[in-house]
């Protein structure tokens, strides 16, 4: 049975085998009305909130899931880089939509690896999948909407200020050497370290526990955004929407794994290239009130301050007491 | 320049001329906040109602898009299929996400005939383009969620009862016999009509002016859906939702352009597999309290009424006095 293609099957019979695990899943507390749009052509959301907040993410296989991911896997990105996007906006991810494209050749027993990973991180983040697409497609597409709900404390880009923090959430870099990794795993580093850095690329996980704390402080941050794009490119948008203001960063506060080193080393790059220039981490960038900061780290050491904002109107890294200017490049689809 | 490949663009830069574009068309009573949240990660909506109802839906160029379609088409048909799934629920659709996965050797001048279909439909239905994403494939790609709000008044698909009418809007079947025509133009109907069934399957409308009149008639309407799966799966969708019920059409009453006989004749079909078993039509299909329907007809003469609800818990087609069963089928993703 489970080795039987999904055009055996039909989306029809594809989209119950989904929707009966997914309703195993809903709470009890949900609204009929609600609970039967679900069923329907449209989901409904009830309004509870000020204002709902939306993102849209893509992936393709050939570019966004490395040869080593599993269904599984596949299933939880797509879900983590839309939900990324709510908790960086500071509000509460409710909901999802997904729309796939998959090959009529996926048997039964890899749509349901990959529906699983989907459902299994709806859980982990809270978020209930209530609508999407079934479509046929040579390779694995997966397209997301993500929504979130959130009151008065909306955190736009655009409020930096000279003398705030730069901070992150996590360790950086590891998404990169995790690449690096997959294709030369002849790097002589402990195997639970190597399996770890692995894991950031196969199977990327929110910082939730820090994104619920925030929800608490929203005075002290003045932006917010993760880093999907790579530290530097978002460092640039952030400069976009930030006209007088500068940005100074100091490699040797920068978190990560120290073995990241010889990974980079093995592979004749600079640890800058992993740590500013490759993206793919949920991990959250922000800028902060200095003084509310202050009050924050007494309480919590969920942060790690990289950077301070200064009236430069340049984005810097200083490394050894050498200041250089940071080139704004990352990966870009559509580009070269 | 605009023989230019998208590839020499990039995402960024195309993203900016898509924005440029919508920005322009934005009204200027949108509030600031939400204004400068569709240039960041995640878009804002201000809640005004007491639900937002969401659906998603991808098309792929090689099963969406006939060969025949422009770009400009394609746009078109991305904001169409969803706002159809919104109107379809009784609701005001407001806003949309697009997601595009685009081949890089498409030219900058074919991007901007796409982004203008996107953004064209986008002003006829008064929707918003709030976000989205771009990505590269080998084909285009297309994925949207379009949002709408709703009071109380919302339509679900379960409260169909004995005695009700069966109802639809503008004509059906065009789709289907457009596509037939588009591969076998040698038919002998006149040339005003065979274009104007073509572009039923090339750039579909909806039904937005009778839409926008039954939103003011929420207790006649017992159930509503758009026909995007052909007539008979519909159908089956609504008997699945009703279980005590039975459908009842008569051939004679549903409302076609007389030339698909024709059309039908000369590619060996039967009429009835336009009407019934095709799809890809933006009309919808309603079921409707017959008495408020008495009523609402000395008004207005935009439904047709095309059959009756009885207690029979079959599908039936009444055609030269006979009764015959409807065959549940239409088109299905990765089935067969």
């Amino acid at each position: 049975m489970n080795d039987k293609r999904i055009s055996q099957l039909g989306e029809k019979e594809l989209i119950r085998i989904l929707l009966d695990k997914r309703d195993n899943l809903l709470d009890d507390n949900i609204s009929p009305i609600v609970l039967e749009s679900y069923h329907d052509d449209a989901a409904l959301i009830e309004n509870q909130d000020k204002y709902t907040v939306l993102s849209s993410d893509m992936l393709i296989e050939h570019i966004h899931f490395p040869k080593e991911m599993s269904y599984y896997q596949m299933g939880e990105k797509i879900v983590t880089v839309n939900v990324s996007d709510i908790i960086s906006s500071n509000a509460t991810c409710t909901s999802i939509l997904i729309s796939m494209a998959l090959p009529p050749e996926l048997t039964l027993s890899q749509y349901q690896q990959l529906t699983d990973g989907i459902l299994d991180k709806c859980i982990e983040y809270d978020v209930r999948l209530i609508g999407g697409d079934i479509n046929e497609n040579d390779e694995i597409i997966l397209s997301a909407t993500a929504i979130g709900a959130i009151d008065n404390n909306i955190k736009l880009q655009s409020n930096i200020h000279k003398g705030n923090y730069i901070a992150v959430t996590g360790n950086l870099g590891s998404p990169a050497a995790g690449l690096d990794l997959l294709n030369n795993n002849n790097v002589d580093i402990p195997e639970e370290e190597k399996k770890s850095i692995i894991n950031s690329i196969l199977e990327p996980n929110l910082p939730m526990d820090t994104s619920q704390i925030l929800k608490k402080y929203p005075d002290m941050i003045t932006s917010m955004t993760d880093i999907t794009d790579g530290l530097a490119i978002e460092l640039g948008h952030l400069s976009d929407k930030n006209r007088n203001i500068g940005f100074e960063i100091y490699f040797d506060k920068i978190p990560y794994n120290k073995y990241l080193n010889i990974i980079a080393k093995e592979n004749n790059k600079d640890i800058i290239d992993y740590l500013l220039h490759f993206g793919e981490e949920f991990e959250l960038l922000l800028t902060l009130d200095a003084d509310l900061y202050e009050e924050y780290r007494t309480h919590y050491d969920n942060l790690t301050i990289i950077g301070k904002i200064n009236d430069s109107r340049n984005i810097t890294l200083i490394r050894d007491n050498v200041k250089e200017f940071i080139k704004i490049q990352g990966y870009e689809h559509l580009k070269g």
